[in-house]
């Protein structure tokens, strides 16, 4: 049996749980500056685009596959898909959606992907209470300040011990949103975050496969049930979160609690989202962009390169470090064929990660040109990128902060152009662009009926 | 961002993932010896009373409420109602209902309750896709096979450092006994467990709430969830048990993978499974059993009580020293409280631990006389018990192994006693006896039909 081995026990934890749940009860509608509200409908608007763009990929088929052995009930919309199946099940699958494509938003703070788990659930039991845009775009901000916050408390020792911490916390956002779109009382709140904070969702081992992608989905669905089952009286842990067996110090080994508690309500996470102009992992980005950067100012062909040279911290090429990705998936982790596909097409879109341009024959044999190197005196979010031409010229460049980074932040015509290229092979031009305007003016909608019939195909 | 700061990984572990499914596809059908199937049908027998005794109790019900909300389509009963729900939510939910008094089995090498997890899913399962009780069997002993080998490589740290073990293995049971189920090939069910292997569902800080049930019974809907994934393609990773950030290497600090690859095939833990004969957690059994000894030899009333000593390990206080049970649930976590009932009643049943008897004055009195002290010395499956009389007598008894346990198990008519004495209020004595004999009988069945047709009250 047991021996109690347990070393790092902190007694003296504040009451987080109950004081998030009473702070996503109490705070006032819109109890933030316009300039929150914007980037709240910015991330809503990327996060809907992300989930419509890969609604048939077999990621999808498959969980949707899965779930219709259930006989789920038609209760809300699967984005971008004419189906629709029971709250729960329509949370998981546009949370797996919107991850599918590795192309959605970045809390960099924290390398969380705060709206997959949020949104999904918001969407979902939004659709089916009939909240008002209001509402949702309040739960969508309150939810991800809960699991940014609790991210910021455990990161960097719980990433590194291997969970991936989008689905780890953000079962507790989600959990927090519904709560809020129920219009639970603070008692119930913070049942609803004990519920869910038995249910960590997610271990980097599942980088390059669906399960990736499964976890926003499952959190979305597992903090959602929470909520429901809080609302009929289901009761947990009142400091399910910060007690000695807390989920916080039982999944990370170091915790601070300051990130929870300080200015709570007064600064706000979602501000310092991001949104990612290239599909796939987050520290690839300034080396693309470096390879973007010289491509267009040199006008490099592939022909012309002879060798290509990053330097990049370690952590670049532990998450992305794969010398010969087999298809598209293994691609978006793979710095060597991003910065080929950065250099051949200018871009690094959906489009190039599919499993043709990973295996093609030009793209294969520019990726073997691509050496990395790892410098720790480098950040993450920076590289410095040198190519050598066949004709002997060195070129170089040190990109500090990438485009999409909070420093140089995707335009709104950015992303719109992102959007639409996601979303108009599924739904058509017409319907992308009316789902790009009705998701950025969500706030000032009586209903989602209109957003949704534009996300539906014909 | 991360710093890579995990330091303890260990690239060297065999491929038990693969290893498990090929385990759980290619092993016969009673493969095993005539014992273990008999304890397989004790081990269901045991479960399925569990479950209908509760169902009636306010956690089922507030879990029914909140999936009553998503509709759910009527494909697998719900043991002692007559609701019926969708096969992943009835599998939730007898997995709640089955531990929610606490009276289910115990696997006392990791403390793991083995049937919850893996025998609410196979039993939806099967009634859904109408397996036959041969196949729910062995679906049973491979998935419990599964969820205990990997429970003995992680215990202790891994309880140690506050995960339920029942819910944060019991995934993986039951995504291998529906993989079994559903026939799944070798490449899919090792995508099952991988896709199992990112939910571990349970905190011990929810000990005393109705989140600790939920554990169970989340972790039955997560596996059979699992392997409806697997089954029509999701994919994960494949060394998502044992890769140096798969799951076991996450959530443990020690491993020993031996005790997954030694003997498998060979040596069956639902062999040593063992049932409870208090309605209580099991560390405090040794210490009622002593109790209820000494009231039976010397006719003990509560009146002639002065002082009741309990020698323990600290494990016994640290899982179960609640001082003063404010209900019958939190009574299950004090052993002063179970020590009094055990000297009044001579028995520590569901009853015993109801709001009422937690709280009425004779028992508060005996309760506030009864001491623990620590002694590491002891081991925690036994208990030193001295009980002092108001007439001066000091009487004592060494409990080396409480009555429910490996060297002392249940006979069948104490199993077949305790079936009954829960089912009966619930679906009356005719029922309750057809029950527990179909469930005796359950590999001869060609379907479960008949036995689901007793646990519904009429």
């Amino acid at each position: 049996m047991a021996r109690n081995t347990t070393v790092k026990a902190d007694h003296n934890a504040p009451a987080i749980t109950e004081l998030l749940a009473k702070f996503v009860v109490n705070h006032p509608s819109k109890g933030w500056s316009d300039k929150v509200d914007y980037e709240a409908h910015r991330t809503f608007a990327n996060w809907f685009g992300c989930a419509i763009g890969p609604s048939q990929h077999e990621t999808v088929h498959a969980a949707l596959a899965a779930v219709s052995e259930l006989s789920p009930a038609p209760q809300a919309a699967i984005l971008g898909r004419r189906e629709r199946v029971d709250i729960a099940n329509a949370a998981m699958i546009n949370g797996i959606s919107s991850h599918t494509f590795d192309f959605d938003d970045t809390h960099l703070k924290t390398i969380i992907h705060p709206a997959g788990p949020v949104a999904s659930a918001v969407l979902a039991l939004g659709e089916h209470i009939g909240s008002t845009g209001r509402e949702m775009i309040d739960a969508l901000v309150l939810g991800i300040e809960v699991s940014c916050r609790l991210g910021n408390a455990v990161y960097p020792n719980h990433y590194d011990r291997g969970w991936h911490i989008t689905g780890s916390t953000g079962m507790l956002g989600s959990a927090a949103a519904c709560s809020r779109l129920l219009k639970l009382d603070a008692a119930r709140t913070q049942m609803a975050l004990g519920i869910a904070a038995s249910q960590p969702i997610g271990l980097r081992e599942q980088f390059g496969t669906m399960t990736k992608p499964f976890h926003p989905g499952g959190a979305a669905k597992a903090g959602l049930m929470a909520a429901l089952m809080a609302k009929h009286g289901y009761t947990a842990s009142k400091r399910a979160l910060e007690a000695p067996r807390g989920l916080l110090q039982v999944f990370s080994d170091k915790t601070d609690w300051a990130e929870v508690t300080e200015k709570l309500g007064e600064t706000w996470e979602i501000e310092i989202n991001t949104y990612k102009p290239f599909a796939c992992g987050i520290v690839i980005h300034p080396s693309i962009d470096g390879c973007v950067q010289l491509r267009n100012q040199h006008n490099l062909k592939p022909e012309d390169i002879s060798k290509v040279t990053i330097k990049v911290h370690s952590l670049v090429l532990e998450l992305t470090g794969k010398k010969t990705p087999a298809d598209g998936l293994q691609g978006k982790f793979s710095v060597y064929h991003s910065c080929a596909a950065g250099i051949i097409f200018g871009r690094a879109g959906e489009h190039e990660y599919s499993d043709e341009v990973v295996n093609r024959e030009d793209v294969v044999a520019l990726r073997s040109k691509v050496e990395a190197i790892v410098d720790d005196s480098i950040d993450e979010a920076s590289s410095d990128v040198t190519i050598e031409t066949t004709d002997g010229r060195t070129l170089h460049v040190f990109v500090e902060h990438a485009v999409g980074s909070v420093e140089r932040p995707m335009t709104d015509e950015q992303l719109k152009a992102k959007f639409v290229d996601q979303s108009e092979p599924v739904i058509g031009r017409e319907k992308a662009e009316q789902a790009w305007t009705l998701s950025m003016q969500l706030a000032t909608l009586s209903s989602v009926k209109n957003l949704l019939g534009a996300a539906t195909p014909a």
